[in-house]
């Protein structure tokens, strides 16, 4: 199998999920899409090298679906519409198994989210992938880092620290847990709905602390009232003890859910239903730089204690 | 130096080169980027791999520069306007001297192009570099690999064959040429001005037979005067035969001259000025498919009396 004969295998596969906006697909110089008028472009990208973001353990299909949401949750953060995706492959040979797996939980994952496969790179070398990714949104509306006021609540989408327990229980992991670090939601519908209310808005991918820490201006903190953070029951369960499940979920990364600021009158459960998704709000913006934790049912560890220091020069 | 660090010098290095319909750039989850009214995207990724794409001889300015003239010259091929790049570095350490070396080139070749760096992603693991550009094209006005018709005249610009010299000689290649396989042109300007007469139209990666037919459809064949085949003064000296320069010329990639099927009443010399490069006449598109070639001053080399039946099947 030639370079051009894995490109036709790729193509015959993506052009099933030809989407609008499509003006010239795979096999061009470049891809020509057609934004809608008076919207602006969000761009992204994203790479995954082995032993980094994935290991032997990983199906190709997992290894699919990760490269996939890790794009398409940062144009959910922008409250962007994810719609056109570039895919720059570096393969160390020709595996059509394993490209085919790939290929199984890549367009899966995009196809869900709205999103055509409309062009790419094929490379000889160490592998790596590297995904592009093109969202759409009215102009004006992306939802930054920045923008976030005193007052405003903290508001998180669905079960953070799943990923991370994954990673610290290895193989020895339920499904569930494992599933959300090999094929993480990726909370587009969320960051939809969220756009017309938050000031802030990013996706957990180094932590909800050093995330949150992100969204926090150099003269403002935050609040987090721990008992309020949610947590899965497949983490509830393998990890029972909130003063040994709360490090995970603050600290760990790759949960891909988003973190939003909102103004205090916002009615989060009726948003919630747009979401699609739980929307928990967990503490509350205010003046004054540093996070603060707090909690009624529980004592502190000490890493969370001394932890805003550490995560505000992470 | 952390992955933050690294970020921060290259967002630094970026900022200078900030351009019109940047709403956000580096440093959100996203770039947020503005297209004008009335236009489509066109969107194109290239990799380099070391050992493929350039070697150790090679310096990181030169691989700076390539990198971002390969994705330019496929914004180019399509009559576009090149706007906005991603760079998705995965590095084996943090070497400040070879990172700089590399924005040097990097960034030049974009800002020559008018082209604003607005985002991209770091990773750790085995050298790969994948740039990702969008460009701006009125709609409906690209130019694809389609679209050729028997009469069309085949117009290349500049002189190809430099690259595949370079690559023949290797070190003892004169400076000229090897300065076109490392720092090769992106007809940018070109390209714009061929967008209105153009009925097809792509850049030459794999060489300009093999390239020459990704212009041809089943039914359409093309007819190379040899003797009208452009070569630098460079080309010449090195190679001074032409039945051995010619399959330098046709057969060799990376020059990233682009090659263009243009209606016969053309105003080619009207039309070079515009393109601010040599715009040559090399032949004619034919009924009936394969490439001929043809000299009527030189013995045509086997290679090339055979060459289109290889050509095709490249």
């Amino acid at each position: 199998m030639s370079e051009f004969d894995l490109i036709a295998r790729i193509q015959s596969r993506a052009s099933g999920h030809a989407a609008s906006g499509v003006v010239v697909g795979i096999g061009d110089d470049a891809a020509v899409i057609a934004p809608a008028a008076g919207h602006e472009i969000v761009a992204t990208t994203d790479s995954l090298v082995p032993g980094r973001h994935f290991t032997d353990a990983w199906s190709a299909e997992e290894i699919g679906c990760l490269a996939a949401r890790a794009n398409l949750s940062d144009v959910a953060a922008m409250g962007a519409r994810p719609r056109w995706a570039l895919l720059t492959l570096t393969l160390p040979g020709v595996d059509e198994a394993w490209l085919d797996g790939f290929l199984d939980g890549f367009l899966a994952a995009l196809e869900q989210a709205g999103t055509a496969l409309v062009g790419g790179n094929l490379a000889r070398g160490p592998l790596n992938i590297g995904v592009q990714l093109l969202g759409e949104v009215p102009a004006g509306q992306a939802v930054l880092r920045s923008g976030g006021q005193a007052g405003d609540r903290i508001v998180v989408t669905g079960t953070p620290g799943d990923a991370a327990a994954a990673l610290l229980l290895g193989e020895k992991a339920p499904a569930e847990l494992l599933n959300r670090l090999r094929c993480p939601p990726a909370r587009v519908r969320a960051g939809l709905a969220l756009r017309d209310h938050a000031h802030a808005m990013i996706d957990i991918s180094d932590g909800f602390a050093a995330d949150l820490n992100h969204l926090l201006s150099d003269d403002l903190g935050a609040e987090i009232d721990l008992d309020c953070l949610p947590a899965s029951p497949a983490l509830k369960k393998s990890v029972p003890a909130p003063e040994k499940r709360w490090p995970l979920q603050l600290q760990g990364g790759s949960d891909y859910e988003l973190l939003a600021l909102v103004p205090p009158q916002t009615d989060i459960d009726r948003l919630q239903e747009k979401a699609g998704v739980a929307l928990t709000a967990t503490g509350t913006v205010v003046d004054g730089g540093g996070i603060r934790f707090q909690s009624s049912q529980h004592a502190l560890p000490p890493l969370i204690v001394q932890g805003w220091d550490h995560f505000k020069n992470d």
